[in-house]
């Protein structure tokens, strides 16, 4: 994987190229598409094609399970993170009702549920080796062929697991990066709180190494890793990637420690409401497309921004000319 | 109009009801989807019932010519608004293909486009007699069986009368107001900014006067008008809108200020680019749904909200509950 990371592929440029020049031909004033236009230009660029489309968008969601889970640290028992992947399998959860009025490709992949990684308080959450096999499960995400990918994830106690990964890649303390999550205030929030400044004292030296790949086993999860796998296997297909909240975002960001490109063919769907989100956002120097207030996970926010991204491209490659449509140009 | 205007319809509370309560025992943390469980409430209590649905979007854009258009207030000449209702019909335009990619029923709606209104620096744009036709005319689009109705506009010099109507309505300057609109800027924007203090001088008794319906018909504009009477028509006929950039919100913000309930079945879709949007929104206590740079019109931000609701209510009428899921509630 380190490998990989020195030698990731570029965006294509003349496609984009391609697509700004067709911009300015289009019948509206430059520009006021706005972001729209930047997400053609985007998708041309990491898809290789001037004529950028999003026909098969698939939406994978990863499901891990955490020692630190018995630590008290979320709403729900970690009990529920299985439950969540069956009404996953039987279509009950927001993400399917949303793959359904997007009509995409829905995957569930589940990490190794029935072992839960150790509590990072005490001792490492998994072996480098772990880490690296839930990469690699999560890079079969990207098959060749779809549009898009969609990134989410389910795992009871996964925004400790974040909040810690990014005190760890950003600095900054427990306060700086927790947050409500599944809805904890109070008592329980301080408590979540204290965790994580327990697991940043315990791995102090590890911290201080600034490995991000180190960091990501030491403190991360494999919902994490495999989605850090897929957003790498993305890139080597010339799939765009959506990211989703927090917890997402944060195994993102462990990439982007590691090489600053490594996030280019990635935009980040939405602001999620968890407080340390906008501040990782500013880290990895995202500018969200939605803040919609949710907070829910399962690439929830990610399959929002489809019909976006399919609007961009219907625009761009459906939009008369000034000279097709006779309309006249600037006065 | 001003008796419609005394008796709008309020909300359909019992079906509201319902969404909240069963909101709470969706597969999900309490209020974890955010804006999208808002907006299941909001369809559920405008459109009537209990399990919102979009399955009949309609997108209504009116066209308008404006007097004031002489002025050179505009990037382009005026004759444009003419050639890009031939664009719209043959296909060619951003909306045609936002239409497209959400399956809505596009309507284009021309207004005596041959008889452009008057220059309001030297009158009134019109009578109140042609506006209140503009308005009965605007009235047409909300059709019984839509699910929601998307509104927008295409006029050049539209931006300058949506901008002194702002100010008439709600007091400030034309510095206040104005904006690029198309596109312009330096001494092309100082002059368009001039015409509207021009205008707001003008008419300064009538504006005194607080009456929103004759500054409609003073300083506004017939597509205007029409998107205020659409507005009007959908509360009648339990029909959500969706109000898109500076010229449309402008349109319902004279609505807003002859009663501030009157708006409450409508969201604004996105914030424009156009700087006087963001100000507007404060006056009208409206948040945007988007936030994209967008400063185009044609319903094209409204367009792009229609998969968001779809989102909503496919995760409000389709997910299941803990209890039909066996998911654990919180510990």
């Amino acid at each position: 994987m380190r490998r990989i990371l020195r030698d990731l592929p570029g965006p294509d440029l003349e496609a984009q190229t391609k697509v700004v020049a067709r911009q300015t031909e289009l019948t509206k004033p430059p520009g006021s598409l706005g972001r729209l236009e930047e997400l053609a230009e985007w998708l041309a660029a990491w898809q290789g094609r001037a004529q950028p489309r999003i026909e098969r968008p698939r939406i994978a969601v990863f499901a891990g399970t955490h020692g630190v889970a018995r630590r008290g640290v979320s709403a729900y028992p970690p009990e529920v993170t299985q439950q969540m992947v069956k009404n996953f399998l039987s279509g009950g959860a927001a993400i399917n009702q949303l793959a359904g009025t997007i009509d995409a490709d829905l995957r569930i992949y589940e990490l190794d549920t029935g072992h839960p990684t150790e509590d990072f308080t005490q001792v490492p959450a998994m072996s480098e080796a772990r880490a690296a096999n839930a990469m690699a499960y999560g890079m079969m995400a990207a098959e060749p062929g779809i549009d898009v990918l969609c990134l989410g994830e389910m795992g009871i106690a996964n925004t400790t697991a974040a909040a810690t990964l990014c005190a760890a890649l950003f600095g900054g303390s427990g306060a700086d990066w927790a947050g409500p999550g599944t809805g904890v205030q109070g008592a329980v929030l301080e408590n979540k709180i204290a965790v994580i400044d327990e697991a940043l004292a315990r791995h102090r030296d590890v911290i201080a190494a600034h490995d991000p790949l180190t960091l990501l086993a030491t403190v991360g999860g494999e919902e994490l890793a495999a989605i850090a796998g897929a957003i790498v296997a993305a890139r080597m297909g010339h799939i765009p990637v959506l990211l989703d909240g927090y917890a997402c975002t944060a195994a993102a960001a462990v990439l982007f420690a590691a090489d600053r490109r490594a996030l280019d063919h990635c935009k980040v769907a939405h602001r999620s409401a968890e407080p340390g989100h906008a501040r990782l956002l500013d880290k990895i120097v995202q500018r969200p497309l939605l803040d919609m207030d949710m907070r829910l996970g399962e690439a929830s926010g990610a399959a929002l921004v489809v019909p976006i991204l399919k609007a961009a491209c219907a625009c761009h490659n459906g939009m008369a000319t000034f000279a097709e449509a006779g309309v006249s140009g600037k006065a």
